[in-house]
């Protein structure tokens, strides 16, 4: 039997491919220190175990395909406290901001269609585009000018009738990058004049360490119609296996097309709509020390790195991640090594290699991604194992 | 800006696009007997809750992509008591039956395929698999013939060099039927001689009314590279917005490429796997109980169809279907009118129209699905408000 050419031409996860190698080196007693998952470990707030568990109704039934009222009122006031109004059409509940993702690329892009997105950018965004039928050209960068991007001279030779959106997460995973307000009109300024939707993978909103407050990209009214918003409350409030996330957009016809597919799927779970709508009642106080938690490992975690020999690295702005040349041939041979054979006192350090972050061949070889998602002390012995075991590597 | 011409070609749902005229009805103080959504009324088992309850963990975390360990060993369980063993890497955990179709036929079809699926059908087969990129061949029946398909000589002319899979729901969506062995045999044959796939949609398993235990496309040993199987926890335990589902089958190199679509949206909610685990604990009774409950309703709905003159419909012996030709000159005229212009003692009722269940363009115009989905006396209700509607509808 023949299988899609489209599904055998997609790699199984570049962050997830390692865990076999792990799981042995667990089985050998070797203690692990994950760099390599975003996912956090900050308690999820007990608003949304609390919603759950008085959740009475006898029968678990479908949500309406769109969402479940109240937690579409919560995003709605959300955004709202934001200074950014969305009209309660333009909001609509999906499974995780991957859904929301699955399904703007699916309403946006077809076969032969291009999509611009910075390079290095979040896997999964070429499985998507990929499966849309569609193929991404990359915005190039490099890690010695820290990763930017949003500039009219880099992005517009770039654009071809193919171009259909430019797809982007901000703050960046994995860069850490924040877009600064002017960079934002850039690229705001590129998609009205060129007709290209924004699709802004905002879910990591919170997580900025800059005096500003972040931008979104609702923000300019005039590329109002341009812009889709991909959100999510998995990092927001720390309730990754929730599953509940959303697609925003004043675009009323695009929300159509999105409200098919929402049809199709019959609807995101409803008691998790239930608990993340109670989420949104936490108060100011849960992000500002969130924020400062974060920024305290991203500190430690920047330091630690800057003291090791050979390795390029902009201090990063937002999210939990940081993506480094380090002074390896090659960082998916060293992370083999890391769990195959290196270990210090029966520990060892994960992170993800680079080059499942590019589009272009030859590109993140010697770079890596690691989320510091770990609590201070265990941050500080995972960044010294790295330390150790470039060293190492390169004395073998 | 352009969109997806394959979104754009999607309808919207033809099961749900009534609910804003629903919606002013019940403005207008009407009370409505829905007939048309598989949204059962029974008990979600308390099994659910006590579980959801019971999660004490502090973060909320990704599951894994393939699935919570318990709710993967449950499923497993459950398979081998109804004698068809299936190996742990033969079973992934999924949103819903609804994304174990998306995913399935994701993996096996692409532009220019086709697949065979027999009219009337599920309608989201239709937008599954126009957003795979390959078209619906429908396998032609008529009510008079009960909407039976499984026979040689009517589906091996259908098959082309570009037919990958036949799809189809058993006990089936909308038309209750419940298919014999030895038709099973038939379908097995088919895909193994022309090295097709089979994708069974098995979610209303344990809803048929026959002597026999319905067998399972797992049973045929021959056929096991072919076969996949849809499963979800929605209808079996009455847990629809749990959205827990599973894809299931024998054939590595699938389950391998299921995997990668499964990594690529990260994991089905943590939480509900949790509760879709204890689900499978509860014993016979309920499903005894169950199909009790809904073979007495079976046999009230159908009863009380008989009496309308004019009306086609074979008994139904399985899922909580009816599809029946109704002596109306148009089901989707006939819906609006019962919804804008009738009532009976402030009363109406609702039920699913034909022609979104067929790809063959004016088939399915006079029929009409029906969910049994409401107890005894509401059902009686129901059943003669459609009766009187009918009546009234022609006499206009």
């Amino acid at each position: 039997m023949k299988l899609s050419s489209k599904i055998l031409k997609c790699e199984l996860s570049p962050i997830r491919k390692f865990a076999p190698f792990a799981a042995a080196a667990r089985a050998r007693g070797i203690t692990i220190y994950p760099l390599n998952i975003g996912q956090p470990d900050v308690e999820t707030p007990r608003e949304f175990f609390d919603a759950v568990r008085n959740f009475s109704a006898p029968v678990l039934e479908y949500a309406p395909s769109g969402g479940v009222e109240e937690y579409l009122d919560a995003v709605h006031g959300y955004y709202e406290r934001l200074g950014l109004p969305v009209e309660r059409g333009g909001i609509l509940a999906t499974v995780g901001g991957s859904e929301a993702l699955i399904m703007a690329l699916q309403c946006v892009l077809e076969d032969g269609d291009e999509i611009l997105v910075p390079e290095p950018y979040y896997p999964n965004y070429a499985a998507f585009t990929q499966l849309a039928g569609a193929r991404i050209r990359p915005i190039p960068t490099t890690p010695e000018e820290g990763f930017r991007y949003a500039e009219r001279e880099r992005i517009e030779p770039l654009i071809n009738e193919h171009t259909r959106a430019i797809l982007f997460s901000n703050p960046g995973n994995p860069t850490g990058n924040v877009l600064t307000r002017a960079e934002m009109h850039v690229l705001a300024d590129i998609a009205v004049e060129h007709g290209l939707f924004i699709v802004a993978d905002e879910v990591y909103r919170e997580f900025t360490y800059g005096e500003d407050a972040m931008a979104s990209m609702l923000e300019f009214e005039y590329a109002r119609e341009n812009v889709i918003i991909v959100d999510s409350v998995s990092k927001r409030f720390s309730a990754c296996g929730a599953r509940v996330g959303a697609v925003i957009s004043h675009n009323a016809e695009f929300m159509t097309q999105v409200m098919k597919l929402c049809q199709t799927r019959l609807c995101a779970a409803t008691l998790d709509q239930v608990g993340a709508a109670a989420l949104y009642r936490v108060g100011p106080e849960y992000f500002a020390a969130v924020r400062e938690e974060y920024m305290r490992r991203r500190d430690t975690a920047y330091a630690k790195l800057m003291q090791i020999p050979g390795v390029v690295c902009r201090k990063p702005e937002g999210a939990f991640y940081l993506m480094a040349k380090l002074p390896v041939d090659n960082t998916d041979n060293f992370q083999q090594w890391l769990l195959e054979e290196f270990e210090d006192h029966g520990e060892t350090v994960m992170l993800t290699p680079g080059e499942g972050f590019y589009a272009t061949p030859g590109k993140g070889v010697n770079e890596a991604r690691l989320a510091y998602v770990l609590k201070q002390d265990r941050l500080e012995r995972a960044m010294d194992l790295l330390a150790l075991g470039i060293e190492a590597y390169n004395k073998r």
